[in-house]
């Protein structure tokens, strides 16, 4: 089976998803699939997580750092870039094991001759600083090669520039370029070293660059390789970051690239180790999963609480470099059941931007936490109210993403919820995370309104993941959501008094919680959350839903003027119609699990699935997800290949305008991994009991994977007729399951079969 | 001083607004002021108030009669239309003391000479179908002269055709078109008398037409002169309509028109005795204001409480011929003052359309009544979802005016206790004003949600005056007039409880409305009620209002890129700013009287005044009575100007894409009234009292008016140092003043003067 992605023939309008296909990563650091002699015109990027900026009225957005690897090499005197000569061959390849990018172009050049140049590089996975390069040159005839490395400062910004007062300096064996980051006024520092084993070198610097100058007499047939070393350091990440990037890189020069590359490749076999799915039958559908998983791989912060997964990973500046409900929602399930420190960093991402919610629920006159719809490193809500241009009048539109998408906050005091549930680690409580389901819980009390003559609470003036309907009344979603917020914070409240009395009277004594919790209780009791009709089975996705038009989708299409209108806001073509842009009570269902009968969870797939539009990346996952569940194979399976190719096939939308979308898709990665392994395996977490309800596709002849659960790994492998669950050797406890139906236990280190 | 309207030039381009500005009528029926051979591309109109019909999936609207003056007159083979040939003179005028309409055209015919047309016409006060014409034909020198006079059924539609099955007929000295109303199967039938001198007579049928063809060889000086008597029946007006408007038809004939007029002019002076507002040095003010008064007396449902005024008067089908909030709020303090017995029936016309009310309740999900935004025949709402269209896509607009605009059903609920208060006829209120009233607050108190940490009822998702701002929660206006519906219904529930113990003890019973009350008390304890900034005063119109953006109104229309583009709807310019529509918190300030001190007026005046874009004709006449409320006496004098001399000079929108918006201004002839008996004079109808703090213009050395209260006539006339007030002969009791803040009595039938 393969794990490489490779493009063989060289397509400038494939520049730009190519950058987000061929992405490396670690969590820290992302760096875009461009090649070595590409400049900001082509996007390149070295994004660092959690180092955001913003300049003047523009939107922040994170800090791409200086390229470090940026290469040029010219032939007696002619560049070798893609960009200018049609290469004679070219390949392109992603080892998505391993994480390593390569290239390989055969460049024909004037009088006669070829010159080949190969590179290869990672981000390395066991210094999270740290970028390693191999980089060579083959001559088919003596030539005159000079290469031009170093470090290219003049980034690529979609609402820079980000880095001011450049510096430049040689610092021993290394090369610095160190700017400044406008806003937080953070030292930004990119140090290089190289090993080039002949030739004479000049360094050269310019405003925004310093680039060494190594001239080489190419032999015929002679491979010359030199290894750069990059690093790159903050100052929220060192003390004295010239020197930590200095250290690192020269650390590194020592070690030399093998060695650094074995130590990244052991990290990723763990990480495999843990994460992998394999499917048996499908070898398409194998790799599209793991390509997914392996942007996961990539973006998650394994090391660090302070940041989360923003909506497009690592790939570039594009939305913000924002955290959406995309974490909690569709790739938390992934990291809980894979590698549960990385959901843990995740959640504690909320914890630390708890005082920027708390503030923006202030901002609305609201109590408690009301999430960022786009969160950054502070929590304060870096989404604009004016977020989308109107084609039509060139007017900034005025949407409510920000002010009127309350869900933000059930997404993630449920995330908290779960990973406790999943994990049975109590500690995130008291890290914080009691505190934020508190103060979630407190801001819907705050939020709602009651209804005297129907004698309920209700959720108003809010809107749901359809974006298309906004500023709407009892979304089923929202409310369902809001419902499990409150009562998993009261569980969590009965919790902590039981078993950390002293951690309840702090929270409680501090929050001046007492009258919020019998609040609380009532409005749990009094809640409206839709129902399904009586008649037909389907849930009313807001109050109203059903009265709007019942147009079909391809009559909504033929009513577009402008391929770039959007069909939500003020005016949007949606707005008035049943059509919505993304799963929305078919997603409340799969969070909703068993409360629903599969009569219920059907007549509404069948009712919402022709009304999407799918207008997010988010949706076919989820439509996936309730496919698998009742036995809808065939969509099911067609919805897990949409999402699981996203990023495989570019197919999704780069441009809103003059407005750069793309990137990569984290969501859909996730959402790739919940249809597989939640989707077709139909694995739950119930409370002391893990279930399965396998309902493999027809090509699948057995999938295998990991599920960790309480602090215990189990191997799963299901066939079409039986699951097996391996207890790991390390295990402490016997685990039960539920398969089918049928309830097997699982004592520690031992296998257990049970048909289905 | 002049009561005449006159244009003394023939304008093509001013047809329209002189149709408008020309029109006469008598409540029961509307002439547009068009010329006699103008047919429907000239918008004539013969508005039958009440009766309105809808053609497939088109806008309900009135239904026009068939023409009954149609007149063409031909000199020697020549059609003399001022549309044809340039007239040599021409005049056209409007007597608006006796609501008289005249014309005289001086035509040159072809081979030299000239022929004079005069016309005069009017509807009959007395007779309230009937409309009487006199028309007269001199030449300078001998021609033959044709007329075609009959009934032309071919009428000006906008979203007809509304009449079908046409048949015509002589039934005796009678023609008679006869056609069917489209969706009620109504026969609406026009049945013509004519008394001609002399001259030949055919009578000429098409499909659509009865005319007669009278040839005339007419001598030189010599006027020939014939009378028109117009009968105009419908199925609701009568059994038999034929009979009905035949026998009118002929009645009027053998009556002879100066006796008709005499009894028709009868009436008016007898109108004019009640309603004139008499203003010494200022003639322009005094003619506008007559003029005012003179568009409302023509429209006034005097006999009839199944109808009430339509936001366009009888003018035309614009604006669906609906009744809106603007009689309630801008109508009826005139007719409460100066005719008691229209305010009554244009206050049963809701109790009539209580049931369309309660059915729009329902349909919402909501109790009790809410009153059609846009009101016809039968209370249910005509205004649609979409009501205008997008100028940049051409697409229709979703509004919300008929879900959203809630403020009417405590419009109506304060109208009802309004006529009650000033009137002291307990009446209405045992003729189903009660009823309303209850259903009203009932409405509301289903509509309303709870806010548990606040402690308050809010009202939400609402539109109020300023529709350029929609959906919003807490609308100072609103919030406003709820708080009036709900303690004027409980103030009305206690009176009924112990002057009408019965009627009380049905009504509750009838209602099931026992435990209503006790909630109804709740709410209106708890009711939010916007206040003033303790440091501004200002009180903020909606929930956020002041966090838009605050742009002055000049730089908002600079942004404007077509001229008829919507400011309101889901995108429009104004909706993210402060600017507003109209008057909004102003006019809730003057619905509140005295609850507020006249700094707090003061700083809202200052403040909304310039944020103001008067989008409705509504709006200016409220910035007058708060000008003059606190002293700014120029304002005041500038808005009361502009608002009483909009239908004089047609200077308002008369068309919103290809859509004809014009006609006449009801709501801003009533605020005119309001303007200067309630602005300038000040006049405040309390508990007991009757209260006046004049602020005559600088111009105005005085005026005179009279004031209706509790059944009682009084003449007031007020200098700019004094008010004298007459208590009529024929009353019986004294009536308290208070007179800028001094208390005088006057005795029936007894003088009072008092210095201010």
């Amino acid at each position: 089976m393969s794990w490489t992605v490779q493009e063989t023939r060289f397509n400038q309008e494939q520049i730009t998803t190519n950058g987000n296909k061929f992405m490396i990563g670690n969590g820290a650091l992302g760096y875009r699939g461009t090649l070595e002699e590409f400049s900001k015109d082509q996007l390149t990027a070295t994004t660092i997580a959690g180092l955001y900026d913003k300049v003047g009225d523009q939107w922040r957005e994170p800090v791409n750092a200086p390229n470090g690897l940026a290469t040029k090499v010219y032939a007696n005197g002619q560049l070798l870039s893609a960009l200018e000569t049609e290469p004679v061959a070219h390949a392109q390849e992603l080892d998505i094991r391993h994480a390593k990018h390569r290239r390989e172009t055969v460049f024909a050049i004037d009088g006669g001759g070829t010159v080949t140049l190969q590179a290869e590089r990672f981000v390395s996975m066991d210094q999270l600083n740290l970028i390693a390069a191999r980089f060579s040159v083959t001559c088919s005839q003596p030539s005159s090669i000079v290469v031009e490395t170093g470090i290219d400062g003049d980034v690529w910004d979609i609402n820079g520039p980000h880095l001011e007062q450049y510096q430049s300096a040689v610092e021993g064996a290394a090369i610095v370029l160190q700017a400044m980051a406008h806003e937080l006024r953070q030292p930004v520092v990119v140090a290089e070293t190289l090993a080039a084993g002949s030739g004479q070198q000049v360094v050269l610097q310019t405003d925004q660059t310093i680039m060494r100058q190594l001239a080489l007499e190419c032999e015929a047939g002679v491979t010359y390789t030199f290894y750069k070393y990059v690093a790159i350091a903050t100052g929220q990440s060192a003390a004295d970051p010239v020197q930590a990037a200095v250290a690192v890189a020269v650390g590194a020069l020592a070690a030399g690239y093998e060695a650094l590359l074995a130590q990244h490749a052991a990290h990723w076999e763990h990480k495999w180790a843990l994460a992998d799915v394999v499917i048996e039958g499908d070898d398409e559908a194998q790799f599209a999963l793991r390509y997914s998983l392996y942007q996961l791989l990539i973006i998650a912060p394994s090391e660090s609480e302070k940041v989360s997964i923003p909506a497009r990973g690592l790939s570039g500046q594009v939305y913000k470099g924002a955290v959406f409900w995309d974490t909690e929602m569709f790739m938390l399930p992934f990291f809980l059941h894979t590698d549960p420190q990385v959901a843990r960093n995740l959640m504690m991402y909320r914890v630390h931007t708890l005082d920027g919610a708390r503030r923006k629920a202030a901002e609305y006159g609201y109590k408690g936490a009301f999430y960022a719809w786009e969160s950054q490193d502070t929590g304060d809500d870096a989404c604009t109210l004016f977020n989308i241009t109107d084609v039509f009048t060139n007017r900034p539109m005025r949407t409510y993403f920000r002010d009127k998408q309350v869900h933000i906050s059930a997404d993630v005091a449920n995330g908290i919820w779960q990973y406790y549930a999943s994990t049975g680690d109590d500690s995130i409580l008291l890290d914080g995370g009691a505190e934020v389901m508190m103060e979630c819980a407190r801001f819907f009390y705050s939020y709602a309104y009651y209804k005297m003559d129907k004698k309920r609470f209700e959720i108003l003036d809010a809107t749901g993941p359809d974006e298309y309907h906004e500023r709407i009344n009892n979304n089923v979603f929202t409310n369902y959501m809001v419902e499990q917020t409150i009562s998993g914070t009261l569980e969590m409240l009965a919790l902590l008094q039981d078993k950390h009395p002293e951690a309840f009277r702090l929270l409680v004594g501090k929050l001046d919680y007492e009258a919020d919790i019998d609040q609380l209780q009532a409005m749990l009791a009094q809640l409206y959350v839709p129902k399904p009709h009586p008649q037909s089975q389907v849930i009313e996705q807001f109050d109203g839903y059903f009265a709007l038009e019942d147009v079909s989708l391809e009559a909504l299409k033929s009513r577009i003027i402008n391929r770039n209108e959007y069909l939500g806001g003020g005016s949007g073509l949606a707005t008035t119609t049943q059509i919505l842009k993304q799963a929305d009570a078919i997603l409340a269902l799969f969070m909703l699990g068993d409360r629903f009968s599969r009569e219920v969870k059907k007549a509404n797939w069948d009712f919402y699935e022709p009304r999407t539009e799918h207008g997010s990346s988010l949706s076919p996952c989820v439509y996936a997800l309730i496919a698998a569940d009742i036995g809808y194979s065939e969509y099911a399976y067609r919805y897990f290949m949409k999402t699981a190719t996203i990023d495989l096939t570019g197919n999704s939308k780069q441009y809103v305008g003059t407005l750069y979308i793309g990137g990569t898709h984290p969501a859909a990665n996730g959402g790739a991994w919940m249809a597989a392994v939640q989707g077709f395996a139909g694995v739950r977490i119930g409370s002391g009991v893990v279930k399965l309800s396998p309902a493999l596709p027809q090509k699948w002849n057995a999938m295998q994977f990991n599920v960790q659960v309480q602090g215990q790994q189990f191997r799963v492998a299901v066939t079409k007729s039986e699951v097996r669950i391996t207890s790991a050797e390390t295990n402490r406890a016997a685990q039960l399951f539920s398969i089918g139906g049928a309830e097997v236990v699982c004592e520690a280190g031992q296998t257990v079969v049970q048909a289905y």
